[in-house]
């Protein structure tokens, strides 16, 4: 407040007219003090460890508020009632239904053996079921994070040749994918899920959609010798050179018909609502009666490929394949940093969707905590990276579910079938497993979607393509770079080529707006009036704003003949300044000055002007010349220069 | 302007209240077309080709315009004047006689013979004399540059082993740095210097000079063996070596007695402005007396270190040693980049501030193509990268320099010197050249600038301080580094976390503003009146934003108890929006519907009511729901909301 006491006198010594002038001037120079960065900065982490501001009295109610914090269940388990159940206990068994030939397909795509799948399916759907806030999310393996895991793993550690070593790596990397996701939750970090934009979301999507599909031919063509590399070149060269050589008609012909059969029965069930459990279990159905074709025409003799064996029992304990010391801890914590990001962003996407349309709030910083745990405690339990599917989420709500207890049916249900099913795998054809990926995927490609954003927002359009085709034709971490690298210079562009806009009157009111925007506003003669639309006036840009402001003072942008006698320097849409934003303004105060041209600042914000007074910048301007509004300005302009005329 | 027509109707579909309502809404919702994406581009690329916009009418015209906005000589030179000439002449005469022994300083500094410096000090002016648009700069090697590129250059080829290939390293990097520096005044990248931040060179010069001081304990201690790094623990703990095992009193003293002689003249001559050109000359006066001194004595057969042999005559063609083949190349173009824009930005800020004392403008592109040519052309004649240097600059203006001809005149001096003189330079101590290094290093470390910006902006000093300690502790890469990322997070955190304020109306007036900032303003009773400082609703802070207004709407901020009827959302700061900003003001709009409290829209920019329309959002809020003015909108929500209650 040093300066502050300067103001009155500097503004009075100045030869304005007292009698036209409001005093709202004074308003804008005796503002208190904003906060400090400091206590910015101390408010925000106060804010993190505090979440409402409402400390608890006692340790006792603290312990208790913390748990219900952590587990939603004790809330809402209180008033659970049978109908709840029964209508939980229907979802599940869909959801099962569909939820164990997926994971075996996704465990494939994942190049783990099937039953990891089924493991992914069990523990975390359980830790999920009482840590969640959603009520509608499925949890388990899904294509988009074993495609990811997969093609970054087997750069590392190659699971032909060494599969041990591939599932330790894979286990060491969901275990950090948990480390990361519960760290995210509880030090608020939120906001890097926010970095990956929808538009990004729906490009990247999209492109792991045809990928993922691409990689299904190797089952749906029974290839044996297929590339390690995801993009769309090499695995169609890959699948030109097996076409050409060694492939099984019979595997195509099974997997074809199948999937044939599935979408037809979801055509039907998505024109009659009705039938929707249909399509719900007949990736279940298919793999019963393609098991039961191949077991009885002993096709496996003639070259269609079969799952084998399956090993049964529980998840076995993985505590000793998370591996925190060796070459590859480097790796597996970038493996696990891009699947914590992703998985969240999925989840989190289908969390909220469902809860807008059921009406409740996601509280996303819980929902990390939770993903984090559940993974964690996956790592430890032999599963790989889980989260929110799409499809077993939407099959979820449609069969019914009201609480994640439709989580804990389906994780029983997958833990009774691997005590007791998985010998009835054993002649069950890979290619099926194909066909009920490929049956998921049109639900990833939303193009729709994609025109949408396309009419709204080129650029935001530049980023979802730029997703697409780095997945499509580089890898899956090429198409995040891209995406990311296009929003963030879309905002860095933003900052650094603001637009200064000349404001007019419009007709019949004391508003002052764009001329661009609104062609009718008139301008006012004698005067310039210029909006910065820059929240920050900062070294990025604050060349460029002198530049511009001083060539159309100078020279004028519309070359009108008019001469300028004063400039209103509309600061509304600046919110911050920094040191060479202050020095821009400067120079533009002195430049105008020379030229006789008078300088009128309007409605700085709360640090700009705190700034313009550390800086003395006020003192130089003059307090008299600074406004709250563009009317006033105008009217002090115009009054002072009439005055000016009279004298000459 | 597709879905503009459907606005009106929309508009009177809805239940308002036409009388008591202006018309300015319509303004708002018949705004013409935003430019497109594509527009914008192509007016960009447009604006960069034809800078002015006007055409010039025939070729030959166009020829003569380029070549006059090449060379100012064509422009300036026609006018120049005897007495003009005869400033200039002085002006040189002085640049010389402290470039000469300066160049040969700056040219150990990085490590390379002397007569390196003094090449550059020739070619790199001259050219700079008929390209340039400053009148004042001093052109030639400089501190900052120097250490530069010895401090990268001798991480790839070490100059005490294989000098030859150290020199061609130099000579490739500096063809690099005109190349860089050429493009980017062509395609008017101007905005790359802008990156970094005055703060940043504040921190930058500050650390740098005490870099360069430290290196020169190297010379002034007579210290044969010394360490390659820059950073103060290992040149500290090189100089602890050395004293304590072979170092030369002599050298010491030699040194620092000339070094308090320059000083205490330089104080002189600040205090009695008259005679400033006796603190110019002073240098070369140390030079002469001293080489005098070692002649007279023999004190180089006493350990006094002597510069020995100097090359005489011109500049040998060095067009032979750009290499642009090799496995050097990749890391020449990387030092090129690095020195281009640390000169470049000296160059800039130096000529700038002398534009600004003498009220001329400077054209940043030309200044970069001619800065960009000197140093293609120094290239290719043995000179390292040149730039304008702020202590020459300086006593340029002093010696009342009128255009750059004083640089042609320093760089004939330089040449007959070349020619002339170097065998007078054999018994030079090098304990001289380090004292002259040193005296120009305060000039450098600017404390008060530093003070300054603590005082105003805490954040800049952040950026300044990282940069300074970078370099000092790090090195020069890393202290410019850390200020780059530290500026650029000051941005992208500014956009991610963007502040929401309240506004209320100040008493007596229809000014709507923020209550933080001016706590007279008062609340609306049932009304909460929102604005978003957030000049890019987009995908980063969209999800925040929406939080909050949701959280404060359904809980409210203060904890008051009255029910919020209406809220009003200020759009004034959003320059712009995304798709996932349309999906959060959807959002909004859906949960405020949901607990009946209305949402109007106030003063959406050009982008923003295009794309609502575009997305039809404009019907789902209401076109009657979007207002120009805070005031228009209060008036509304409280009529409507009367009128309800009538109803109830």
């Amino acid at each position: 407040m040093g300066s502050l006491e300067n103001e009155p006198p500097s503004a009075a010594d100045h030869d304005f007219k007292g009698s036209a002038r409001p005093e709202t001037f004074l308003l804008v120079l005796n503002a208190p003090q904003p906060p400090s960065l400091w206590q910015e900065l101390s408010g925000s982490v106060r804010g993190a460890i505090f979440p409402r501001g409402n400390q608890p009295s006692s340790l006792t109610k603290w312990a208790i508020s913390v748990l219900h914090g952590l587990f939603p269940v004790l809330h809402w388990g209180r008033n659970y009632s049978l109908k709840s159940f029964r209508s939980d206990l229907m979802a599940g068994l869909t959801l099962a239904s569909l939820g164990i030939p997926q994971s075996i397909g996704y465990a494939n795509l994942a190049k783990l053996d099937p039953q990891y799948g089924l493991y992914t399916s069990f523990v975390p759907p359980l830790i999920y079921a009482v840590m969640g806030t959603s009520r509608d999310i499925a949890i388990g393996p899904v294509a988009v994070i074993s495609l990811l895991l997969s093609s970054m793993a087997q750069k590392v550690v190659d699971p032909s040749v060494d599969p041990t070593a591939y599932r330790k790596l894979v286990i060491t990397s969901t275990f950090f994918a948990g480390v990361f996701q519960a760290s995210f939750g509880f030090f608020r970090l939120g906001f890097i899920v926010d970095f990956l934009s929808h538009a990004t979301i729906v490009g990247f999507m999209g492109g792991a959609a045809i990928v993922i599909g691409l990689q299904q031919l190797k089952g749906l063509l029974g290839i044996s010798h297929f590339t390690n590399n995801t993009d769309v070149v090499s695995v169609i060269k890959a699948v030109w050179v097996a076409v050409h050589h060694s492939w099984h008609p019979d595997n195509f012909l099974i997997g074809c018909s199948f999937l044939i059969f599935i979408l037809i029965v979801r055509f039907i069930g998505m024109r009659k609502r009705k039938l929707f459990w249909l399509s719900a279990i007949t990736p279940l159905l298919s793999v019963i009666i393609s098991t039961l074709l191949v077991f009885l025409t002993r096709a496996d003799k003639h070259g269609v490929k079969i799952i084998q064996k399956v090993k049964e029992g529980l998840n076995p304990s993985s505590v000793k394949d998370i591996q925190l010391t060796g070459s590859h801890v480097g790796e597996s914590a970038k493996i696990g940093l891009i699947c914590a990001i992703i998985a969240l962003t999925e989840a989190i996407a289908v969390g909220r969707s469902f809860a807008a349309v059921k009406g409740y709030q996601l509280d996303g910083n819980k929902e990390m905590v939770a993903m984090g745990f559940m993974n964690l405690a996956g790592s430890m339990s032999s599963c790989y990276v889980a989260t929110g599917s799409f499809s077993r989420t939407a099959v979820n709500v449609s069969a019914g579910c009201k609480t994640t207890v439709s989580n804990i049916v389906m994780a029983i249900t997958v833990f009774l079938s691997l005590q007791l099913l998985m010998k009835l795998l054993y002649y069950t054809p890979v290619t099926i497993l194909a066909s009920i990926i490929l049956s998921a995927l049109p639900g990833l490609i939303d193009i729709k979607e994609a025109y949408n954003i396309w009419k709204i927002d080129k650029m935001d359009f530049l980023t979802c393509f730029g997703a697409f085709l780095g997945v499509l034709f580089g890898s899956v971490e090429i198409g995040l770079l891209t995406a990311v690298l296009i929003s963030f210079a879309k905002i860095i562009i933003s900052a650094l080529r603001p637009s200064v806009e000349m404001l007019g009157r419009i007709q019949g009111t004391d508003t002052f707006c764009s001329m661009r925007q609104y062609p009718s506003a008139a301008e006012t003669p004698n005067l310039m009036i210029l909006r910065i639309d820059s929240p920050f006036l900062c070294f990025m840009n604050a060349n460029f704003i002198r530049e511009r402001i001083v060539n159309w003072v100078t020279e004028g942008p519309n070359a009108t003949n008019e001469e300028t006698k004063s400039v209103i320097i509309d600061m509304t849409n600046v919110i911050n300044i920094d040191t060479s934003g202050i020095s821009a303004l400067e120079e533009i105060y002195k430049k105008l000055a020379s030229s006789s041209v008078q300088l009128a600042v309007v409605n700085p914000s709360w640090q700009v002007i705190h700034k313009m007074k550390l800086a003395r910048l006020v003192d130089m301007i003059g307090g008299a010349w600074i406004f709250l509004t563009v009317g006033e300005a105008a009217e002090a302009c115009l009054d002072d220069k009439k005055e000016d005329n009279y004298i000459v």
